[in-house]
């Protein structure tokens, strides 16, 4: 017998009637005699919904009760999922973050996991039950309050409870069928990714692969629990997040078959669009003004992405700083660094938020020189500018123009062959990256 | 400096301008420099929208999620007004039933407050916030699952708070402007009760007054919390109840105006639509049978309110036992009964739900004979037949047909002087009760 934590988006319980849908494929599962524990998203709109209640009584509402109000939102979903299951003679019961154990520190809205402690949860299990658990949400060690992960945050939710029981499979359901070589809104040919290591998706969701949050990704590699993402509207297999192999009782035909597809140099090719670039103009070239710069940022708890330094355009004696950071606190940023405009005693700021970022994500780069080279010469081949760079082992980053993201994205899919009708034709060679 | 416990229903907070509005009549109290508690009810209808995506995934949900589900309802109403307090420039915190200590029994959907260990309300008083609280939930002592106290138990919320902490007085705040002498809709001329006793105030409740819950004012008495009933939507003071004299500083000028109406005989009449008549036809006259027949109701947690047994219409060597109970357990009293038929050996049950019952409350009753009499006198000359009868010190219930009730409750007001225009003009005499 074994455990599968399994997850459900708020687009896959959306009204009623989904989640009568949901409510019967868990217990088609649950019925082969396996353990189920279940984490579910506020249903459809209804986080959104509620956002926009806290706005009509407060333009800055307070984080804590925030956090109290959108934790609502699961408490229904999770409520009436374990009524759906109920209804089809299943026993379910439903927990908060807080009954099921998920202890967080104390950041509202954006709080990380400390430590889960599940007992409740085991305890219902042990009784027959199907846990239905609240994503999203856990409670503060010290103070006791209600918080939330932030966004996408009930992923992290079903991976740190897998992790914490000691679950064979952590199963996303979502609205796609898996992870794509690239978005298939954007580049057509892009197909599944049968399985990808934990460090190829954590470059992935980091360079804007929506499909699985961050920290659920970093939670899965730590614990190393094979997360499977997959379409709650199909039977099919979706994409095995993992670096072992695919867990041998939760092989399907598909699994079997094209084990072949796993030696991919490039896994994706992500792109984001939710990025700025800002640049710090004539920067007095003496050491500390740069640091003295990130200090001001990370004050402001911003997280800066790609930096880029050079020789001022105005003034030789003087530096041009250049960073890219999320567009949403591009205000916070600006208005930090005026603050300390004298201080640093930079010209100017110039802010961009036309900007568009594509990367490349593959661990084959690592043994396979030329990837790089590649992608500047499809770039350059389309007549797209790149603009920043920066990479890490395993992932190639450039900044584009915002127009010409989308042109980018495709030349480099056809470039690395993961258009699916030539997918297996490709091979580097040449010049080292 | 005093604490006061403000209780703001549904309808006080069916929208975000309501909230605003109650955010800023709490903020102008708390402004004197008084401590303050708010208990809030879900707003407007949410709580009936909750049921019904109950039963949208299940015709009988289990009784443990509906009360997770339902008490979503002022996880949502409380930060909301917890958000509008902080943007008026005060501290608030939110604090859920579990939260704020109030330990149930395990009885979903009807629990009952079995102790409210307020510390974290009480830490959070002393930090100098607001303190929100929701209404109508607790946590239950042994399982720790969330319970509900049953529709109107915000009140009860607010009262046991009040008594735990020590309060001054328990505001709860309404539609209305408090408690009228009978339902103004149905007899005009009613007038505002200013004072009554705890007593009085459970016969009424009890009697089919929707004014406050039962257990509200048994809490009340129990532990001599003063109440202030009064509306949500003016400044005028509504009706104490209370045993004692009015506290002090609560007093206002309508309060030192009208102590005359203090000493009424009658307090008010009540009504209920929501009973019907169970008959059961032919019970053999034998010790026992009739104790059968209520332990197979109580079996079936069925509260049954009057009885009256006769010589059956059909054997003299049997009797008819009728009985009055809440509509809504109807079926289950039927059909808990048909499957005890042979066993207890009666003819046949004869179902009624169009009864109505009429109370008359007053403790005056105590001192004042001719009470009774004087109703009997009014509703024969209204032409309304009495079809069953009962009574408690300070309370003349009698049941009469649904569509005649209207007709009696005016009679009855007019016969005991209580319409507005004539209020002190009564004087009972003569036969006794």
């Amino acid at each position: 017998m074994s455990l599968v934590v399994q997850k459900f988006g708020g687009s896959s319980v959306a009204d009623a009637a989904s989640v009568k849908r949901v409510a019967k494929r868990i217990v088609e599962y649950r019925r082969t005699g396996h353990d189920v524990v279940v984490v579910v998203s506020a249903m459809g709109d209804s986080t959104d919904d509620l956002i926009d209640l806290a706005k009509d009584v407060s333009p800055v509402p307070p984080a804590r009760e925030l956090d109290m109000l959108l934790t609502a939102g699961e408490r229904i979903s999770m409520a009436v999922l374990a009524m759906a299951i109920a209804n089809l003679g299943f026993r379910a019961q439903s927990f908060t973050g807080s009954q099921a154990g998920v202890i967080t520190d104390e950041s509202h809205g954006r709080a990380r996991i400390i430590d889960v402690t599940p007992g409740r949860i085991q305890s219902a299990l042990g009784e027959g039950n199907i846990a239905i658990v609240a994503g999203f949400q856990g409670v503060s060690q010290n103070t006791k309050n209600i918080t939330t992960l932030g966004r996408g945050g009930s992923d992290t939710t079903a991976v740190a409870l897998a992790a914490a029981l000691g679950a064979d499979v952590c199963e996303i359901y979502t609205d796609v069928d898996g992870v794509f070589t690239a978005d298939p809104r954007i580049v057509p040919p892009a197909s599944r990714v049968h399985k990808i290591s934990y460090e190829e998706m954590l470059e992935m969701a980091a360079s804007g692969a929506k499909i699985l949050h961050l920290r659920s990704v970093e939670y899965a590699r730590r614990y190393g629990v094979p997360v499977h993402v997959r379409s709650s509207f199909s039977q099919h297999t979706g994409t095995w997040v993992t670096d072992g192999p695919i867990p041998a009782d939760f092989r399907t035909t598909d699994d079997k078959d094209d084990t072949s597809m796993e030696q991919a140099i490039i896994s994706g090719v992500a792109h984001d669009r939710s990025e700025a670039k800002l640049t710090v103009v004539g920067v007095p070239d003496v050491p500390g003004k740069a640091a003295r710069i990130f200090q001001v940022l990370s004050g402001h708890e911003i997280n800066i992405d790609m930096i880029v330094q050079n020789i001022s355009t105005r003034d030789p004696g003087r530096t041009d700083i250049s960073f890219t950071l999320p567009m949403d606190d591009g205000a916070k940023a600006i208005a930090g660094l005026e603050a300390a405009k004298e201080e640093i005693g930079f010209d100017h700021l110039r802010y961009d938020d036309q900007i568009g970022k594509l990367s490349v994500v593959g661990a084959g780069m690592r043994s396979h020189p030329g990837v790089t080279a590649n992608l500047f010469d499809a770039l350059s081949k389309a007549h797209i500018n790149i603009d920043m760079i920066s990479t890490s082992e395993i992932r190639i980053s450039v900044v584009t123009r915002a127009e010409l993201l989308d042109d980018a994205v495709r030349a480099a899919h056809t470039a690395y062959g993961l258009d699916s009708d030539e997918s297996e034709a490709i091979v580097y060679g040449g010049t080292g990256r």
